[in-house]
């Protein structure tokens, strides 16, 4: 282990969170709030701990191999929630610092679950600290820190690896770097086109940019009780169509780019994933159709609700928690799927269940036909059998570890079986709202600490694709042999 | 596809069903019940069906292949099923004839979940029928056949993958046929020691033929409202050593029977499983220990609720349903791992998940240090690449199909969202009970007839581990290329 590299990356990150930290302190500035100072007390926090980790020399080969990588990124997402929490603490805004802390992970892992039961209340400095994170934690801060250093190695790749979603991730460009920079463009440039046509839309500037926020990382953290469902139907529809576009593969943004739409209009996982917004907004459309009664009505929240939770987002503009069993356990199965794979969204994502289907019509070829050779193809590429097992394990991994949380929850007895179920699979996939007492109108403020704590982390795992956190925590990384 | 093979074979299982009714037929002479008239004309009716199918002149070259193998056993588990159920259709006890498929499914899935509302009332000849159909199927009515028939194609193995659980099926000797008879061999004295032990005990003649066919199926059908409650603790603890007994692979009892001791000892399975089950004991025993406070008692109910989930089997001494949600979030787990591969039990079995565990750790050192070659080994071998992802698919499939079934019953809008999970779980798993309406003293009668059905096809499709099933009803089985 290489750790002064490590402690010097962490140090950077520390220092660009001080950074970030000066946003909603100037914020807080404007609105004449008291949080300001505590913005303040914490930007020189990080600056004095941020210093003081770059001052340690980086060792001469800053190489950075596979287990560094695991480490930077664990420990940079922690110390990045453990210091972003600061804020909510000291104002007492959340007197309670393991909440401070769920809210916090909840943001950067663009989770958007709370334990705030009258978000209306909280000061703007915060509110708007809360939704940065979604946006920051989106696209990933150490992609984001990738674009900044000068000087990066190409071993790198590890970094990009462990942070950005799903089952394969490749390099757009030949330097890693330029990756970075061209993928937080493209997230830059459709962020601020959101903002603006929501401002279009008559919504104050305020609330456009901690909604684009929330939309860009498909976070969802909203500044109303009742989310998005106060405004109006068109700022409902621009919400829709850029959480969906925040669920596609960055990578077909910059094939566009470069004019290669043939290769856009190509990726299976596009085709997949439209697929399913359509079934689901229809079925879902159908069995709401009682309650509502009103073509573009029903057409709108299902398409809303349907584009938030497979995106991982969780605003809402219904209360879904009331809706037939059926559009509930559709909104559940969405859930676990999650978006495309290198968007900001949190789930399986649709790369890996489509690959899952993949193989499950081979091994069914296979059985009709033993002596036969198939294999998976997808995006017109043969998957190699280390990426096909890789999917497995991960998928193995995922429910195993969506069953202990599960198992973790159920410990705490004041929550219902549909909550604890349907709170971890919406922390572990990032969405946010589950059903019951953390529905779209609920909270988590009704689990007790350990639970926040297990949540938190279940966050982290689902953000960070299980690995990394896993490795961090065994003991082999840690071990001199 | 040979059809005239697959007619022959299938023909011949409707001629054992009737051999199997004349036991019930008996029974209900015995006691004097009207129900006899009713297996009387069952009877008729199958000898009538396979004396016609078996008439069709069997293939020259009765090879059975993979895909007549799998059609072979789908029909044969299809049919013997619609047979089944025309008795408590024909009396009026089970009214309708979906329940009534239902139940009979249920029965030889082994699964155990009942429609019936009042037990207790139904006549001795359809209580009988009804475990008699747990013994059954428990060992597979088609290693009954092969174990029967003579002059048996070796390639019959085919059909024995199909049939017993497990992710590796091998040939405890050299034929298939021999084989085949060790497994009743053992089977039949296991279930002959638990009937006399339960009369030791003072049960009833009647009482103790049925639980053992429940136990040694791991079925789960009772004939009283309590299940095993009522009985005295002497009792209870028989079952719960039987239920853990009959959870064991079958090819251990065999390598004691030719006194390989060492190997048995050195079985990895056999040890993860006394593990799981000691633990499950000791964490359900501490979280209960506050509703009963008697460390006997305490130690019975959890011990027998743990085996009993475990194992698959469904008999219960307690209403889980009002455990601590620790408790039930524990047998839930348990629901989905099952007993030992190669036993009569349901669910994903301890050998899948132990190699799933093993994979994952792999995949970790892997990630830590990517030049390594690592293999899996099981049970002192290597396991080979195409078990282990035969092992992962299995879950891939398992899991999308445990959703779709989810999915499905949520349309039936009666029923909590707490039931409609656990029913899926345990019908999919064959279990028997699950929580909420259809919980240790509920039953299934609240679903519709669809739900009824859908729950019909998940035992079945559990019971045959998915693949043949699935083959049966894929339209490449039956295309002409």
């Amino acid at each position: 282990m290489n750790h002064k590299t490590v402690f010097n990356v962490v140090g950077k990150i520390i220092l660009v969170e001080a950074l970030l930290l000066s946003l909603p302190a100037v914020v807080s500035l404007i609105y004449r709030e008291d949080c300001f100072w505590a913005f303040l007390t914490v930007i020189a926090l990080s600056v004095l701990i941020g210093s003081l980790l770059t001052w340690i020399p980086k060792a001469k080969d800053a190489v950075i191999y596979a287990k560094e990588g695991f480490v930077i990124v664990s420990l940079a997402w922690i110390s990045m929630s453990l210091i972003g929490a600061l804020p909510f603490f000291l104002t007492g805004e959340i007197p309670n610092y393991i909440d401070a802390f769920f809210e916090t992970v909840s943001g950067f892992t663009t989770t958007g679950a709370s334990i705030l039961t009258d978000v209306e209340s909280m000061s703007r400095g915060l509110l708007f600290w809360r939704s940065e994170t979604h946006w920051v934690g989106g696209m990933g801060v150490l992609v984001f820190v990738m674009a900044l250093i000068p000087n990066l190695s190409e071993r790198s790749i590890h970094v990009l690896r462990a942070e950005v979603p799903g089952p394969t991730v490749g390099k757009l460009v030949p330097r890693i770097k330029d990756t970075a920079k061209i993928l937080y463009s493209i997230y830059i440039v459709l962020t601020a086109l959101e903002i603006v046509l929501l401002l279009c839309g008559g919504m104050p500037l305020f609330d456009s940019v901690v909604h684009a926020f929330g939309t860009a990382g498909t976070g969802g953290f909203g500044i109303k009780a009742d989310s998005i469902a106060g405004y109006s139907p068109y700022l409902q529809w621009v919400v829709t169509i850029f959480m969906l576009l925040f669920g596609v593969n960055f990578n077909l943004y910059y094939l566009i780019l470069i004019r290669r739409f043939r290769s856009v209009f190509k990726s299976e996982e596009l085709w997949v994933y439209i697929g399913i917004v359509v079934t689901a907004v229809v079925l879902v459309g159908i069995n709401i159709w009682p309650l509502y009664q009103n073509v573009a009505e029903v057409l709108r929240l299902s398409a809303f609700q349907v584009s938030s939770i497979l995106t991982t987002t969780g605003f809402s503009t219904a209360n879904f928690n009331l809706w037939p069993p059926f559009s509930k356990a559709i909104l559940v199965v969405l859930m676990m799927i999650g978006a495309c794979a290198g968007s900001t969204a949190g789930g399986l994502k649709v790369a890996r269940v489509v690959l899952m289907f993949k193989q499950l019509r081979n091994e069914l070829q296979r059985l009709l036909h033993p002596r036969a050779i198939k294999t998976v193809s997808f995006e017109g590429k043969r998957a190699d059998t280390l990426t096909l097992n890789g999917v497995n394990i991960y998928f193995s991994v995922y429910m195993i570890l969506l069953v202990l949380v599960m198992l973790l929850l159920s410990l705490d007895s004041g929550m219902s079986f549909e909550a604890d179920v349907t709170a971890a699979i919406a922390c572990f996939n990032n969405i946010g709202p589950g059903l019951a007492e953390v529905g779209p109108l609920g909270s988590y403020a009704g689990y007790s600490d350990l639970s926040t704590f297990v949540l938190s982390l279940a966050m982290l795992l689902g953000r960070l694709e299980i690995f990394p956190l896993l490795l961090f925590l065994s003991p082999s990384t840690w071990s001199k042999k």
